[in-house]
This record gives structure tokens, sequence and C-alpha cells, in this order.
């Protein structure tokens, strides 16, 4: 890298810094979301000098008893993940006071108005989020109970404090709708924040940079260039401890839904005409509407679906997905997908889109392939081989972008090699990225809705999913099958085979 | 790299294995190009197993004695360069044959005839080359005297012996065509092979399958999308002990006539019908045709010539040009010059290529810079950090290839930082480039001209270079200087500043 772009990354970036004061107030403040995600985030904001000179968060939940336990169970959750700088958590603890709270009572509701209000005395409150880490099943109750005991107007205009979610967002367009209808009566849709924590990782949010920011990829986005597009994410655990919820959901509604189906619209929006997230979500929104129907006639030839099966890796029994916890033996959910889709528009016309996701595969791995049409000078066709060129977005676990080409092989006759260039964002110190929910934080507090989903995309999104989900889960057509661990089920690879093309995940191995 | 390409790459290259037997006469056998080039090539083509059975190299000179003595100086020079394996070495020893003869004697020459004899007796010899590694004016003679004593027909018709030559091809286009004269009186065109040794060069070689195995570079190749495209070949060295040919040549007759427009024909030619030499030739001669005429008026808006001048470094004194050896103290001379060229054609009309090369700069390097045009978004110009997407094609020191393009600074709000991808050609194990002269000698045998210069090319490329050298040497207008292991003259950079534009290996730094 040359200098002068190292001493720019090494200035400290003090535009993030939040200047007003803000109070935070966290719904399942016990829980594992504030234990491994939100505090943590904090503790690295505070860390990072980005926090105002005033802030508090207010924690609120019933597993522990006081301040104290509370306080000391934080700190050893950050300790397990942290090099904890004391004076750092010092003025983190300062800021934290923990709540005991009953969503269904109301007076705790009014006893946390009073701490509001205590809080509020003498200043100017800029900004006050409330944070749902609770079950969906809770959210509107507890909006419905923030409204209610009028802890929406201290000081404030109704509609503007804030509602922080996390999803899902119903289980169907239906439930969705319904829960929609409740927080918008009380929240303005503008400061409703959904969180998709796919939307805060590094890689996610530099795929418009990517694309609109390089002349090269922005003259190249199209059909007349573009083969396929192919977005994988894999994970290798399975349901852990979320049995129950998981077997209610599924792979489509805890993958698809929401992080596949973003992740599909910044890559194949039309350009916005700004930054402005509004104007993103308006193009993004298209994309959801533009997604042409699967016929279900042939619904094989558009959708592999899947549940893992045990198998035996170094000698160890891996059990199958029926056997986890709270999983009933004869479960039909499917812990895999593999989709074919199509968008509607002039620019992607006939562009096959796949996208797969999984549970209990062998590699923790999330990317987005774009793989260009084989247009080659007639004298260095396939045969000699070469590859498609490939552009590689990758996600997790190393965050990058790789460009295959084909290149002479030194010393032959005109054989060809593909190979890839590489830059890795991971890998260079300086690109250090922050944590989905430092960034997701970040942006709720100062108001920057870019990262998190609107209610149209909800909308949309589930319109999409829900003509196929019936079919998927209720009648439990061909539930196919794969090996724990393994790299998924034959059925995936052959709807690909189908069209003489190949997952990219596995090519590249 | 994945594994399928590396068991691909690991494949012992048997294609290049040559199954004829030849006999190669080395004229000039015991100066540095043997020495250094011709011989090591022969070595490291025997020890990868693509000579023949048999072959013959008569290695013809006045400086030894005796083969003994000859075969040691040669076994010296070799062990100087690589540790040398004594079975190979053996073999190579036993098939070369070192003959005393002087350019101007009859008796050498018949003498020589006889040799030859006796070595095609009682066989079919496939291939015989006459390699003239010595001073370019004895091409004529020597080939004249070839023919005259009757050299040419031993089992062979008269112009199907191979004639291989060393650039210079002439000193201006009345002298290129007087040799060519000569040596096409005798020899064939197609079996006069003119070696430029740079296009021996992996990456030179690459230059074509980089534009024509890419769909996306392909897509991008012409002026819609190039904005300009420089090469840069640049020289750490000074003359050395060639002084005398050097300050009667100068860098434009040494460097730009042969690499640099080699180089710019492949990088800007219209794609070949086919991979045939005839079919490549023809398009880079294309190229020597279109290069637009400089305006000789405004000569420094196109043209910058300079000549070193003394400096110091870690305290030592480096002697300018003018008190190298043999340089007259008054010597006008160009060591350095830097142009800029159009092209008169659909593809390139209006897009500057800008080349330079110079000795005695600070740092030896040669590249190709394809720049492409600022066609961002709106949202993303360049105030907020973003660069020109910028593919450089890297010859030497190291090979390779990079893309420069925008990214997401991470963390930060849209800023934009541009970075490299790399695939690094000379660092992977596997992909060993073979020397230049390897590669060539190889070709000239199995009669491959490819990597050579064609008659036509030598001519239209004098003919443009003709255009100018003439005030450009014997008006001495306009010669600028620059420190002896500098970055060269400033004038050369105030070139690309008029246009907005910098250098790109300055840039890079």
């Amino acid at each position: 890298m040359n200098k002068k772009l190292i001493t720019k990354l090494k200035q400290v970036d003090q535009e993030k810094k939040i200047k007003d004061n803000f109070q935070f107030i966290l719904f399942g403040g016990t829980g594992d979301l504030a234990h491994n995600k939100i505090m943590p985030a904090f503790y690295n904001m505070l860390k990072k000098d980005i926090l105002p000179e005033t802030f508090t968060i207010i924690a609120t939940g019933r597993r522990y008893d006081s301040q104290r336990e509370y306080l000391a169970e934080i700190k050893k959750s950050l300790s397990s993940n942290i090099k904890l700088d004391k004076r750092i958590w010092q003025l983190l603890a300062a800021n934290i006071e923990y709540f005991e709270l009953n969503f269904k009572d109301e007076a705790d509701f009014l006893a946390l108005k009073k701490i509001l209000k205590q809080k509020s005395a003498g200043k100017t409150i800029h900004n006050r989020l409330f944070y749902l880490a609770t079950a969906p099943g809770f959210f509107a109750e507890i909006a419905e109970n923030l409204k209610k005991f009028n802890l929406l107007n201290l000081g404030f205009e109704d509609r503007d404090s804030k509602l922080v979610i996390e999803k899902p967002f119903g289980s169907d367009l239906d439930s969705a709708q319904q829960l929609n209808k409740s927080l918008s009566n009380i929240f303005s849709e503008k400061n409703i924040f959904r969180i998709d924590h796919y939307l805060g990782k590094e890689m996610i949010q530099n795929i418009m940079v990517i694309r609109l920011s390089n002349p090269i990829f922005r003259a190249l986005w199209n059909k007349d260039y573009i083969d396929n597009i192919q977005i994988y994410l894999n994970e290798s655990e399975g349901v852990k401890n979320r049995g129950k919820y998981y077997d209610d959901t599924g792979v489509v509604k805890d993958m698809i839904q929401n992080h596949m189906l973003q992740i599909l619209s910044l890559i194949t929006m039309e350009e916005p005409d700004d930054l402005s997230s509004q104007e993103i979500s308006r193009k993004k929104v298209e994309v959801f509407k533009e997604l042409a129907e699967i016929n279900l006639d042939n619904f094989d030839d558009h959708i592999v679906r899947a549940q893992y099966t045990g198998s035996k890796k170094d000698g160890q029994e891996i059990k199958s997905y029926r056997e986890e916890n709270s999983i009933p033996d004869n479960s039909m959910t499917s812990t895999f997908i593999a989709l074919k889709l199509f968008l509607n528009n002039q620019r992607w016309q006939d562009v096959p889109i796949y996208i797969k996701s999984g549970k209990r595969l062998a590699k923790k791995e999330a990317a987005i392939a774009v793989e260009f049409n084989d247009d080659f000078h007639q004298s260095y066709l396939k045969e000699k081989g070469s590859e498609s060129n490939l552009l590689l977005i990758k996600i997790q676990p190393e965050e990058g972008i790789s460009l295959q080409f084909n290149t002479r092989k030194p010393g032959s006759i005109n054989r060809i090699v593909p190979v890839q260039m590489e830059f890795c964002h991971s890998c260079e110190q300086l690109f250090n990225s922050p944590e989905s929910y430092e960034v997701l934080i970040h942006d709720m507090i100062v108001g920057d809705k870019t990262l998190f989903t609107s209610w149209e995309e909800v909308y949309y999104s589930w319109k999409f999913i829900d003509k196929f989900m019936q079919k998927c889960e209720e009648e439990n057509i061909n539930l196919h099958h794969y090996p724990a661990l393994s790299q998924g089920p034959k059925a995936a690879d052959e709807l690909l085979a189908d069209d003489e093309r190949q997952w990219w995940d596995k090519k590249l191995k």
C-alpha cells in the first residue's frame, strides 16, 4: 500500500463522533444479545472515543438482583472476549443503570419513567432509544406499554423516541403486517430501526461502494456481461439451544427472507440517485417487487430444501437435526435451501441468481460470486483451460474481494490458467472492521437508517417469500437430506449442473 | 490456489519438447551474449529435457585458442549464475564444438562447411540456424559469405536455413532497408528471426492472453472505458562499457524503436483473427501505421528528451553521462525520453499513450499501466478519495498483474480508499518463468515467429521514429537534464501534469 494511503488510514477517524447525549433503554438487558453484542459494542465505541460526554444505558431485565450483580456479569462476558481496559470499563459501568422490569407490570413502567425523568432533569435529551432485545412476541406489548404509561413524551414529541427491534419481523406477511400496524401506531417509520445485523457487516456495506465507485465494475454490471450471480451463506453450527425457535422458523424465514434477500437487493438494485437511506431503500424495494414468481409446478427446477442427517467426524458422532434438543422426531423443517431466482427487469433479464444457505455445513463461509459471461476470443475457448472471470466478494469469515482472471502458464505454449487477484480486507491491520453492532448502534443513535430494513422492504420480501413458503413448509414436499458437516445435498449441485454451472464455493476449494 | 490447478501446473510440461535434431552455428560464440544468455538457455533447456536427442552447437569466435579453453570459460560463466548440475553440463559440453573463425576469411568458412558436412553425415538435419551474436555491422557480410561459400545448401534448399540476428536492425529507415535487402536476398523472411528479447519476457507474452482470454478486460479495451495508457521502462544502470555504441544510438533507437513500440503494439492492436504469427504481426503493423505523426512545431507537448547529470548517493559521487567511459564531453545524446502518442483509429481515438524510458533512474522497473475512465457514480466523485481504476501489468523486476479499485474504508462513513488486488507471477513458485532466451531459442528452432519482429514491423516502426528523430538528434533541441539515480526530468512529469495526469510509477510509490 502506498504511504499516502497508510497515513490517511491511520488518521483517527473522528467523523463518527456522536456529539449529542442520549438515553438508551434496553429491554432484554440480561440476554445473550446484550451480553455478547450490545455491551461489547458500547465498550468499543467508548474506547474509540466516539460516544458523547454524557449518555445513559438503562438495562432492564429480570435475571439479576442488583446493579452490582448485573455489572459483574457484564464485565465477565466482556472479559471473555476482550482484554479489558479498566479505565474504559469504569467509564462504561458508570453510565449503565440496571433496572428490574416485568414487561407486563404497570408499576415497573412507571418506575422506569421516574428514572428517565431523573436522568433527564435539568437538561435536554437529544435522543431516546428503546431497544427491544427480547423475544419478538413481546415487541407490540412493550411498545404499547411505553405509549400507555407515557414514557414516549418525556421531553419529546410523542412519536420521536426511537424503537429498535431485532428480526424476525413477523413470521409471514400477515403477522408482519399486524406487528407493523401496532408499532407504526406508536412510532413513526423513520424512528423504527429494524436490525438485520448482516447489513452492518463491512463487506455488505462495501457492495454499493464496489459497484458505484469503480467504473470498471459499473460498466460490466448487467446481463450483457454477467452470466449468473451466486450468494452463499454456509453455517457450520447446528441449531444449538435455539431448537424450538428454529424448528418453527426454518432456514427460509431465518436466513432467506432477511439476510439473503437483503444481499441480493444490494447486489442487483438499480443505481440509486443519491446515497440517502430512503433512495437506497426505494431501489431495494424495486428488486423485491421484480423478483420473478417461482413456478410452483416446476418446484424442483427452482428450489432445493433439505435437512441434515447424522454423520461421523473424527470418530465422533454428529447429531442429525431431529436428534438436536427440542426438535421433534418427525420434524420436516428445512435446515438448508437453495434457490434459483430471476429478476424481471431490463438489467437482469434471464440472469439466474442462485442463493443457498444452510446449517451444519462443512465450513462457515459467506460470499457473493459474480460470474461474467464467457466472451472469450475464439482462440481462447474453455478447452484451453480458461475459466470464467469471477468477482468474489467475501463476507465472512474472511472479508475481501478477489477477481479470477486467466493468465498465461509461464513457459507453456499458450496454455491458460485461471488465477486470483486478491485483496483481503480482514488481513490488513489498517482495515480493521468494526463489529456489526458497533456500526448499527452508532447509526441508530445518529438516525441514519441506511443499514436498517424499512417497512416496505419487509413487506415486499415477505410477499415474495409467502408465495412459495406455504407449499414449502406445509406440504413438506421434496425434503432432501445431507450429512451434518458435509457440503450440502447433491440436489443443490444438480440445480446448477442442469444449467451447466457449478457453485463457486465448491469450485474454488 | 486451488488443488486442481496446482496439479495441472506441476505436470512436467513436455509440450515444448523439440523432437527433431538441429545444428546451431553461433557467430560471436565468445561474446557476452553467448556467455550470459545463449549458453545458459541451452543448459536450462537440457535440464528441462526439451532438447532433442541429437543436436550440435558450433560456437565460432576468435578469443579462445581451443575447445578445451572455450568450454572451461563457458563453464565458469554458467557456474557464476547457476548451481551447475555436473551431468547436465557434461551433456551440454559434449554437444558444443568450438571453432576459430574470422568473418572475412574464405578458408575459415570452407573449414566450417567441412565441419557441418561431417556433423551431418549419414543423417537428415532438420534445422540449421545461423545465429549472429556479433556487432550488427557484420550481419550482411557474414550472411553473404554463408551464401557465397555454399554453407546454406548443405542438405537444405538454399533459403531454408535460418538466420538469427539481434537488434539494432539498422540505425534508421534507410540503413534498415539496406540491411534487409542484403539479408532477404539470401534468406526468406520466414527464416529471418529478429530478436527483440523483450518479446520473450513472460508478461509481454501475457499481454495478448490477458486481453483476449478475459471477457472483462476484452469488454473494456477501448476509448470508451480507457482514459490513457502508460508504458514505462526505467533502467537504473548507466551505459557501462557500451559508451561508444550508446552515444551513437541514444535511448530512442536503443529502447523506443524496438521494445517500447513492440509493447505498445501488443497492448493496443486490434484483436487478431487467430494466433498465427503472421496474423499477429499484421495487427501490430497496423498500429505502427496508425501512430499519429508528432507535430514537430509543438515538440514540447509531445516529447521530453533528457540526459543524466552527476549526483551523489550515500556519499558516493555518481558520474554524469558525459563523464562515462567513451562519451564525448559535449555529447547531446538523450539517455531519457518521454513521449505522448496517439493512434488514429476507432478504438483509441484521443486516448493518450504515454511512454518513457531512461537510463540511470532511481529504480529498475518496467510496467504497463492501463488507466480507466473516471466514470464514477455521482455520489463517489474524486473528492471523496476515490482513484481511477488501474490495470497494472508488471514486466520487471516483479512479474505480475494488479488491479487498483476503490473500496470502503472500514468503519468510516462512506469514505473510499483505493487499494490493489494483486497476482504476483514471479512470487508463485509454480509460475517460475523461463528466461527470455530459453523461450526465444526454443521458438526459433521450432520455427514459431510470434515472438520475433517481422520486417514489416521493423519498417513501419523506423518510419514512425525517423519522422522525429532527425529533429531530435541533429538539431539537439530541448535536451533536459536529470540527476543520475533520480526519478527523471521534471519536464516528463509536466508533460502529464499539463493533461492533469500523473505517471503511475511515481504515483504508486
